[in-house]
Parts: structure tokens; C-alpha cells; sequence
């Protein structure tokens, strides 16, 4: 579904633009190029990331809240990974959709990381039972920030967004590093 | 140590200004005026608010990150409650001081209140071991969006900013009602 | 409300019994002795950290689950620390009462502790809004293991049992330290 | 991998045993028949599930904590689900290997469930970075009782051990249905 079509990327570049709608066999592809960190590019299908996210909420376990959701990344790989919310009797340990994104991130990565990974995820859509974006709860944006960086697209009602404006400065790992005491 | 003292909020009322630096014994109490949604105001003595939360911080247990951190907020009623990170050999069941904060927000309310309750957290202040301001965790800014609502205020390096340009366009409980499914 | 009354707990460690009942003014006081790893004894009143859990429920923020739970503690030292759930409209940043009893132990000590602490709390009594006993969900028992060993006595309707028993074979610190890769 | 062949499920019914020590192609198969509720027999590769986890745990995402966990999980209907450990700078919003491998039970489900799903998992494994066994945390005994139910069979250092035995007496969705308020 998702594919990092070297030339939409090259044209994206070429044409300074990093929208593109495609039509194809009667269906809307709405295509956005995220510049990667080591230069190249790699389309987003929105369209397509929104679709998986609302297939991921169709297996939300949400008894407690009725609130289904679910979420689409694309990683810097071309993979899609989705989540669903799991709820849980005792409320507080309920995982949200974004938390089984950024697990699956992990655990589904084709072959083990050989060094300290960098940011891994590029796009993301989170989609409540209706079908229509729901923006992540706090925690989620940490979790995101820490998978994808603040240059992480999230989708929104009013088109995607970087991370950074969605959790502006945010506690991360260099806080932790510079700021723990002796012992 | 904070009060709501009557006078300064009228005086800040009256004269339009929200910083008012007092000396007093020569120590500088350095407050500020955050009207309140019932329209009268509280006196907020962040020189005061960073003390409690680091000696919140020297209380910690962080034996596994070995970054304290402690935070105090001011209610709408005037008092101080605090909280300092408590880790686990778990780490995700780590609480952060905002956490303890948040908790001790209700479980430290003088009488049980009478219906559903509104935003009662006016001002915090989170700082590190070191004792300089350390800016919340996502989760941290989601709880303390339920706990004071968007112009809550919170301390950071460059003074306090509201939560709500920490966490803009947050999921919160009216997402919840309005998004959740039939059963 | 809460005492360690050294007379009852010289009485009890010369009777070689662990529970007294009390008449005192017309009102029963079941207390039980529990030894620390100091040798020495505190008494447990058990009637009161009902009370206490009970009158923490009542400030409970439970409008997702309307399940209010409230929760007491003793501590070695004698004190009494209470908390209450707080939930969050992202259902998995609640805390429940536990998580605000054991930021209380840590935030609301006498003075900083001079070395790694050990375990702090001796006994806990949870109940429902109902009044009755309820016993803590995993995340909890976890959260007590870690601030107060698998001696600590837990109410339950059928009486205090050990935290041992609720948690057996349990993860810990130890695993965390023995397991752990080179880097 | 797994399979839920028949013969064996019926052999197994059939010798009332429920272990068995299969050679094959000079490899050694555990493999142990779990009953499910509604009748039949699953065959669970004890050998095949902790290789699964092991695998999982290559994956990990554990920088501060440098405890790589990897999980695997058999459901009730022959697939094998797996989660990794993924930490982060706030240590709270770390998520252990059986966080992931709930959320991949759900997201990953062949079609969403029809009605209200009954517990899905019968067999978990979970393992350290050095390979042998890890018992869960507090939180995920209770994740995965919500997914598994108390007859849920968890590998041990001993060997398999229903799940009700490491979180004996729990908190579950009966209590919270029994002993909410009114509003």
C-alpha cells in the first residue's frame, strides 16, 4: 500500500513541493514527501495510513470507554505498523492505540537494530471508531517523540502537523542525561 | 508560605498587572495575579512554589534514573500540595512528581466536593534535583490539563507560560463524549 | 489517629499474639502488631486505616469508572498516608489510590532519607466507595512490593494478608539488577 | 511454527496427559495441550514460544534500563503474538514486552471480533535478554489476565504455571461492574 516510489521522492525534491495528489484507477491518493534525516525522501500515503488506522480501531478493545481508536505509522523503512486501544478493568493500565504502534514499531522491526536506533517513525494517523482523526493524549506524543522525533508527522483534522507543535518543548532523553544527579 | 492575600489581588486587579516583586526582610517574594474563573484573584508566589518543589525533590526515589524531581502547584483555595517522582524496578510504573502532585490535589482536599469539580490547580512548579524548573512529560501535561484546565500556569526556565501552549489542541474529556461509540 | 504504642507493642511481643482488640470508649479497636526488621513492633489499627482509607474515597475523581477507591497507609515510622484514585479522560493516565498513597509515603516524609530506603510501609487498607475492602490491581501490588516488601499486610474482606501472598513470585529489583545486558 | 494440530489435541484427550516430549529431526519439542473453554485442545510449543520471545527481546528498545524483554503469546485460535520492551526518557511511559504482545493480540486479530471477546490468549512465554525466563510485573499479570484469564499458562523458570497462581485473588472487571456508585 505504501511504497517509497524513488521517483515521486526525486520529483517532490526537484519540484520543491511535498504534496501530490495522484488519481489512480478512480481512487485518490493523497501523497506527501517527509524528507528523511539522511537526505532522501519517502512518500506518505496519507490516504492509505488513515485507512489502516480506522481498520486498526475496528479491533479496539475498549469496553470501558466505547472510544475505539487506531493508529498508522509509516516508518523511515516503508513499513506500515498499527495499534488499537486495549483497555483494561483497572482503568489506569490501558494501552492506547499509540502505545501498540510504537510496540509494533519495535517488535515487527525486520532484523534487530545494530546500534542505538534512531528516530524510526515518519508518519502518523490515529483515527477514533468514526473513522475521522483524534489527536494523541499527552503521554502518546511523548511516546511518538521518542520514536519519531519532533519532525514526526502527525495527521489532524486540518492535515498533518510536525510532533514538535503538538508537544512543544518537551522533556526528552537529553533532559534525563544532563540532568540526574551523582547517585 | 502562599496565601491569597486580598489586597494584592485587588491591587493587581486595579492596576492591571499580573508580576508584582516584593521585598520583604530582604527576600524577594516574586508573584503574580492568575484570575480565577469565578473572577477574583489569587496571589501566586512562584518563589515560594519552586521551594516547596525542591524540597518535594529531595525526597524522591529515583534510584534507578537518579533524576529527582519534585513539583508544587497552588489550588484555587490556596493551598500547596507537592510530589516527587517515585520509580520502580518496573520502569513503567514509575509516578512522576506531577503524579504525586495530582494525587495529593484530591486526596488532600479539605471536604469532599459536592458535585463534579472543576479546574482546581492554579500554578505549578516542577523543578530537578538541581533545582532549576524541568519541564513536564506529556502524560504530566495530560493530567494537569484535567487537574487546571488550559491557562494553567506552569514554571519553565524562561517563567511560567500556560499549560495550554505546552499542550495545544489536547484530547481531553469532551473528545471522549463526543467520539465514543454506541456499546 | 494512629499510634505505636510502645506499651501494646511490648505487650504483644511478650504474649507472642499479633491482634488485640480494644474497648475504649465505647468503640472497638482492632489493632495487630506487625514486626518490623528492626525487631522492634508497631501496632496496626486497623479500624482507623479503614476509616482513613473510606474518608479518602470520598475525595476520590472517579467520573469515567464512578468506582472511587480510596486508600491508607502506615508507615514504620507511625505516620498515616492516604490517597484516592484520580482518573484522567485518557483512561490509561489514572492513578489509582495506591499510586496516591505511595507518592504520599515518599513527598510527605519528615525529612529526606540519608541513604537508599527500605521498605517504609508496614500495613495498607484499600476500600471501594462502598466502604468495603477491595483488593489493589497488579500495577499496585507491584507499587507496595516496591515501598513495602512482601511482609507488608494487606486488608482484604477476609483480613490482612501479606503482600507475598498477592504477589507471589514476584519481579523485583533483583531481577532488574542480575539480568540486565552490558550496555 | 505453532499449530493446533489434531491428533495430538486428541491423543492428549484421549491419555489424559498433557505434556509431551516430541523428537523430530533430531530437535526437542515440548509441547504441552492447554483445554480451551469451549472443548477442544490447543497444543502448546513451550520450545517454539520461548524462541519466539527470545527473538522478540533481540528487538528490545531498552536503553536506560539495558533489561531487554521479549514476549510471545498462543492464542486460542493458533496464532502467535509477540512484544518487546520499549522504554523512554520518562521512565513512566516505558512499556514492558506484554504490553506489546496485548496490543498485538488485539491489533493483529484475523477480523474484529463480532461481540464481546472472550479471553484469547492461552500460553505466554516471556524472557530476558539472556535468554531464560522473566516473570511479569504486577501491571502485566493484570494486562494479561484481561487478555488470558486466571487459566492463562505462564512460563516459569519451573515451568508453566497458570496465571491465577501469580495474581491469586485479583481485581477484575466483576468488581468494577459490582462496586461502582450510582454517578
Amino acid at each position: 500500500m505504501l511504497s517509497s516510489k524513488k521517483w515521486i521522492g526525486a520529483f517532490l525534491q526537484e519540484s520543491r513541493i511535498s504534496d501530490l495528489v495522484l488519481y489512480f484507477r478512480s481512487k485518490i491518493w493523497v501523497v506527501r514527501g517527509a524528507k528523511l534525516s539522511h537526505g532522501s525522501y519517502v512518500v506518505i500515503d496519507w490516504t492509505g495510513l488513515r485507512a489502516a488506522a480506522a481498520e486498526a480501531a475496528k479491533r479496539a478493545y475498549a469496553p470501558y470507554s466505547r472510544l475505539r481508536v487506531g493508529a498508522a505509522g509509516l516508518t523511515a523503512d516503508g513499513r506500515v505498523v498499527t495499534g488499537c486501544n486495549v483497555e483494561n478493568a483497572s482503568f489506569g493500565l490501558t494501552l492506547c492505540a499509540e502505545c501498540g504502534l510504537v510496540s509494533a514499531l519495535h517488535a515487527t522491526a525486520p532484523s534487530p537494530p545494530p546500534g542505538p536506533p534512531g528516530p524510526a517513525l515518519v508518519a502518523v494517523a490515529v483515527v477514533a471508531g468514526d473513522g475521522d482523526a483524534l489527536l494523541p493524549c499527552g503521554r502518546c506524543r511523548q511516546l511518538l517523540l521518542e520514536a519519531g522525533g519532533a519532525a514526526l508527522l502527525v495527521d489532524t483534522a486540518g492535515g498533518p502537523v510536525p510532533l514538535g507543535e503538538l508537544l512543544p518543548a518537551a522533556f526528552d532523553g537529553a533532559d534525563l542525561s544532563a540532568r540526574r544527579g551523582p547517585g
